[in-house]
């Protein structure tokens, strides 16, 4: 029913995840109605950005240098060393502004439902990241989900024979967060992992 | 935090509609983490369409040529012109099988809160289009929408001086509909335009 070049365009923009057949249809109108200038930056954006960006060679981030300005800065203490799922999440954390370590991001997770597995996600090279003789701890900061759990647990496993010293971030009530409104596995964890008060 | 040509692409991607900051991170993210073919087709599809696709002369659809198939077509009744929002909503049209005549698409409607009066849909070409000497009857199917009546309104005001016939699609309960389950304004509606019962 539409031209194939614009049958085409459809077909490419439901590469893009969530987009179905009905959104790529909408948003291939819009692009060639209202926004033929958006388009032509989204053509080159997508082309610029396959050709530079790559992945750090020590943190696996996506990088447009060999070794990413974090991973290169002297500022950062270098034993420490964070295990992420995403970019987005060493984003997170480095918001906090309270971690001033390096990081790792493994860009996935072990989801074994989906076919990753140790070695789809890379973890050799995360391994040889570790065993660089600066690292002194992992902070596994994976999420709290099924497979965000299985990934530290896998990780921990691996490393446990290396003598590095391994640990998770802490599991709890949200900050500012009320009981009333917290689920009963985060309170029940939260009421077996307290810590005794101080002073 | 990101690589300039990574925020450059996070940004282009923002210009697709409904494709917020969080959306356009996930999908670049994506494209350069597990797609980089699809990536490629995208950019490739997007040029080839904004070089490609153009409005057709006659019906102001999305077309190659610089008259579409449609409107080339002998076997259609071009005494008949049916005026639509969007290549969607033709469409849709078409699905039904019930209609033989010729189409003109709008690719919008009159809606002054986004600053599209009858000037900047066009409706000069339309009129045109119209006075071909061809056309007898001009069937209105935009939208039920507020925008859409008024659009309607507008082109109705603007043909009845040119001696033109124009209807509009009838408006009433869902073929399949249940009483229960449609909304008062649909039923009142229904009510006001009641037809006689034939035999």
């Amino acid at each position: 029913m539409n031209p194939s070049g614009l049958e085409a365009l459809i077909e490419a923009l439901r590469c893009l995840p969530g987009v179905g057949p009905k959104s790529a249809q909408r948003m291939a109108y819009y692009l060639l109605q209202h926004d033929r200038k958006g388009a032509q930056r989204l053509s080159d954006a997508v082309l610029h950005a396959l050709t530079s960006i790559r992945h750090c060679r020590r943190c696996n981030t996506f990088a447009e240098e060999e070794i990413c300005e974090r991973c290169a800065s002297p500022r950062r203490d270098s034993s420490l060393l964070c295990v992420v799922e995403t970019p987005v999440d060493m984003n997170m954390m480095e918001q906090t502004h309270a971690y001033q370590g390096l990081y790792y991001v493994l860009m996935g997770r072990i989801s074994p439902l989906d076919g990753v597995g140790s070695r789809e996600l890379g973890l050799e090279q995360l391994l040889s990241r570790i065993l660089d003789g600066v690292v002194r701890e992992v902070i596994l900061a994976t999420n709290y989900t099924n497979e965000g759990e299985a990934t530290a647990h896998y990780i921990t496993a691996m490393l446990k024979p290396k003598g590095i010293s391994v640990t998770r971030i802490a599991r709890g009530v949200p900050v500012g967060g009320e009981l009333e409104y917290v689920d009963s596995g985060t309170l029940a964890q939260a009421l077996r992992e307290r810590r005794a008060c101080a002073g």
